[in-house]
């Protein structure tokens, strides 16, 4: 009896342990890998936010801005203000009309940003990895509206033919379209376009429409052609030319770069650009400088290359307007831009700090003879060196083509838009009529000195 | 030997399923909580982002803004501009000196913020659980400097004593005193006070000085006392008052409140508050409207919490500035508030959309008479309990006590400064010396034709 009575005991703890171990398998086994895959699960998020640490391990930027991604959607324009767009260039350059639009290749050009960002989007939501945003296509989800138009090609569909010659096609009629489409468009009046993201990359591009749609962000390169109530540091988002050269491939040093300053490109502009002939005066006679005449050609952004490859320095003055693409090349090809433009707007400068790999010098001070070189030959090689490693470091945020690149820094900018959008949309709604025929405005005042030269 | 045999087999898989009870209980009863309960790990931010989600299921904004939350330093500054302030305020008021300042406790008045946002840095970071930033300890992590001083509380030491009565004490002598402590500061001169974040609660705290200070964030009430290069929408943040009187527990509906319109306050203000005189004109005369002069005492406050708590609508008009106390005290009276101050700012408007549960009037026609009344007469009871619905669902943004109130949705604004404020820093670096005298401003404008009424 008593050993039965044991038995019985032995059986019953037994069959208790049995329980508890059956429980403990599956508490080990399943519980964990059930939560983290899950992918509407909040561990998820951390999962994608651990990666991003990861990958960036410097930037202390969130992409988003938002506890989750902020949500894009992006508009199905009619073709006319995209691929159509695209086609017209074609017919312009003695090219023969297609049935399908979209199987055409967008043109390379210094604003093919407008491409690159479009076809981001286009993309299906599960290859965009790693996106500061999250693209959606129901627009009542969106936060943003993106306005994919090639405002930028559209510009040029005629440029450089003879008049009259052209296609016929008519930039300008495209802008007021597009204006007149946008109005049409329910997400559009709903907010008057604040929630809405523009590109115009090119500084003339959709010019005879900013006044009717300035309040929606505008992708921009410099505020050159904007009034401070159409354009501005605050509202819109500076965004980089997509450069044209080759990168340097290259060591640092500068073994290899036997000239001081090198320019090529248009030596008479307009505006701010009338500097340009000023410095071709005072630096073609200087032996370590190469200065040289050049417009646009596959040619002569060989012979840019190999001169932004082989200097030290790059000269970056002003165009028409502040910008210009030649920065951009100049850093991926680690020659130090030399900057004399003195409103010049640019790209990421939240997250950029340009002295670290840039020259500034007033215009004033680099009008004057034998000032920009004897400050440059001064220049030490470690300095040189100091500043191509740092070009080399940043190079991944002018890259149209890299998934890190510029493509989701812009989707960073825009998004971290979101809370100044919302609280504009919010008070607009609740402002009461006033006297004043002034528009309202919030500003970010810089009351800075100002430096003559950043060395 | 059978038995032998099996009462060893039975002993050994009962060890066998003891040692996995005993597994089992560990994974149970220990795993999770030492996991939650590591205040470093990521788990721990999980939890608390899974909480914030299921807390607030309609608010999408992430509190920081940036992917890690923004470090902001606190400066241990001198008692003098902290607790010798409430020290000083005790003094004019006939208490005595003690010999620890910091066991003195803060004064009730309607600018506690400056208190309550100094108390919640200076607790040990562990205890700010869900905070949206992170409190460092050594300024070379910081992102941002908090100046906790008391600003409003210094402006009011001597208030209301007659002249030559006063304790000796100098509110201007304070605020030069701070500026010149700060302007020592190495980060300060850093950036010229762009990354630091003062508070000026009362429109009124560090006039003498705000233009040596108006490149940091101020936390103000609103822009009434600032030119437009000194506060704005784009830099600063605006913040509730405090709210002094108690909140209505009661139900929605209007049973218990049988007066239309509530107001008691000052009647005689200067500048924008004259509007206050004009509206007793019109208003006192309407059976269903109570309009009291009266100014702060505790009996006063116990007059106008119950008139709140029993009014449909709580009126109200600009002070000497566009913003007031009052408004706060109507929201979490659930007393739906009628705004007839053409210029105010609203605290979070960014996450609250204010036309959910207020009445905004344009001044000109809130003059009218009988315009007023007859427009609130009309709102149906449904209209009126879905405003008090709105009200209760924000009510804690304006609660400085409540853990995930106020004091946590003003360091949430603070932190979406900071990628402008980063710009502005490396920006200012770079700028060359120009000609204009006038400040470089990058605005945000609003260019809408406004409402006379939000009804």
């Amino acid at each position: 009896m008593a050993r039965k009575s044991s038995l019985f005991k032995q059986t019953l703890i037994a069959t208790l342990f049995f329980i508890l171990a059956i429980y403990a398998f599956f508490v080990t086994f399943f519980h964990t890998p059930f939560t983290a895959s899950d992918p509407s699960s909040t561990d998820e998020e951390l999962e994608l936010s651990s990666r991003e640490n990861l990958d960036f391990p410097g930037k202390e930027i969130d992409p988003s801005g938002f506890g989750g991604k902020v949500k894009v959607f992006m508009y199905d324009l009619p073709h006319k203000f995209t691929y159509g767009i695209i086609q017209q260039h074609g017919l312009a350059r003695g090219g023969s009309a297609v049935a399908d639009v979209t199987t055409l290749q967008y043109p390379g050009h210094q604003h093919m940003h407008e491409w690159f960002l479009f076809s981001d989007l286009a993309r299906p939501e599960s290859e965009r990895v790693g996106s500061h945003i999250t693209k959606v296509n129901d627009p009542e989800e969106a936060d943003l509206f993106f306005v994919p138009v090639f405002s930028s090609l559209s510009l040029i569909v005629n440029a450089g033919r003879p008049p009259g010659s052209g296609s016929g096609y008519n930039d300008e009629g495209m802008q007021e379209a597009l204006v007149e489409w946008l109005e049409g468009q329910e997400y559009w009046r709903r907010n008057n376009g604040w929630d809405h993201v523009i590109i115009a990359g090119d500084p003339n591009a959709l010019y005879r429409v900013v006044d009717r749609v300035k309040n929606a962000v505008l992708l921009v390169s410099d505020f050159g052609r904007l009034r401070p109530d159409q354009g501005s540091l605050v509202k819109d988002v500076i965004i980089p030319y997509s450069h044209r050269i080759s990168a340097y491939t290259g060591d640092f040093g500068v073994e290899e770069r036997k000239t001081l300053l090198f320019f090529m490109g248009n030596r008479y502009r307009k505006e701010g650009g009338k500097i340009r002939d000023l410095l071709f005066q005072i630096l073609e006679t200087e032996e370590d400088v190469v200065i040289k005449h050049g417009t646009q050609s596959r040619e002569n952004r060989r012979a840019a290359s190999r001169g932004m490859h082989t200097s030290k320095f790059c000269l970056n003055p002003a165009g028409d307007t502040p910008s210009a693409c030649r920065l951009f090349d100049a850093i991926v090809s680690l020659c130090v831009p030399v900057i004399v433009s003195d409103s010049i707007e640019l790209p990421f400068e939240d997250a950029i700090d340009y002295r670290k790999f840039s020259v500034f010098v007033e215009t004033a001070a680099a009008l004057k003879p034998g000032y920009l070189v004897s400050l440059l030959r001064k220049v030490p090689t470690e300095r040189i060196i100091e500043y191509q490693k740092a070009m080399k470091e940043v190079r991944r945020y002018y890259d149209y083509t890299d998934p890190n690149g510029a493509v989701n820094e812009i989707w960073r900018q825009v998004s971290q838009k979101l809370p100044l959008i919302k609280l504009m949309i919010n008070r607009d709604r609740r402002l009461v009529k006033k006297d004043s025929s002034e528009p309202t405005c919030s500003c970010l005042c810089s009351n800075q000195t100002g430096i003559i030269s950043s060395l």
